[in-house]
């Protein structure tokens, strides 16, 4: 079922990017795509550069955390309304982005999104476990996992949301 | 050592993040102050918004990983020219904040200062674990450990900088 994501659901997610979350359009953050590699994020170096030329490690960090968001976002958009948050990450930074930065999240496999999906449908609230990936020249240059939690608003009224 | 930081050093520390670092201007960060409980940078929920109206992650991430940059920029600062890069980070976002966001990095104890002095000295290179809090409502929001390493450019000019 993540295979069938459209041109204009990958441009809507975009645009609640900008819309929701205003530093996406300081850092410059595109839908680049969606394919059998996962949802890719990009985002130009100019905009995110730190003191050694390269690319700032919270960009990083930032750009990997909306890319696992957009993705459990995709997986969710026929679920009804959902508030995707993210609980905990864990960014290990490898070598220097030296260009414009692409962060590609891993689809979860048809287990594990089937027990999230059925978890979600079940209680209104589902966590899930995303790696996400940005290279330079080919390497790994950072490597994220991240644990988003799904909520079902109109279920869980009362609960946080980060 | 670490209690002898003057207010022109923490301007000074800001006017590099601002320069150096581009976002840092886009999410209107600050340096705050430097005491017993160590650094703390700020930046306005205004600038770092997410989809609930909360602070973005990402935005809190990126705060937490410069308050701890800084800190190890300013226990350096009279140890010759020094790159400092972060390595790794785990991040867990426990509630969300609601107001300005204000990060502390903890200092780290005289015997890992120390340790990473002496190590920095002899081989021009050193690593440090550090922790950092935001908080909201007087608790814990978002819990911050990240490993950076230092780097003297002049002895080791081969080093990739992240």
């Amino acid at each position: 079922m993540l295979t069938a994501i459209s041109a204009e659901q990958l441009k809507a997610l975009e645009q609640t990017l900008h819309r929701e979350i205003p530093l996406t359009l300081a850092m410059g953050i595109t839908v680049v795509g969606f394919d059998e590699h996962g949802l890719t994020l990009a985002a130009p170096l100019a905009s995110n550069l730190n003191d050694k030329r390269t690319a700032f490690g919270g960009s990083l960090a930032a750009l990997a955390t909306l890319a696992g968001w957009g993705l459990v976002h995709l997986v969710l958009r026929d679920h009804g309304p959902a508030t995707v948050v993210i609980r905990e990450c864990n960014v290990s930074y490898l070598r220097p982005v030296t260009r414009d930065i692409v962060a590609t999240c891993s689809p979860p496999t048809p287990t594990e999104l089937e027990k999230f999906l059925r978890t979600f449908e079940r209680r209104g609230m589902a966590r899930i476990e995303l790696d996400v990936t940005i290279k330079a020249n080919g390497e790994d240059a950072v490597r994220y996992h991240g644990v988003y939690v799904a909520l079902d608003k109109a279920r869980h009224p009362e609960a946080e949301s980060i």
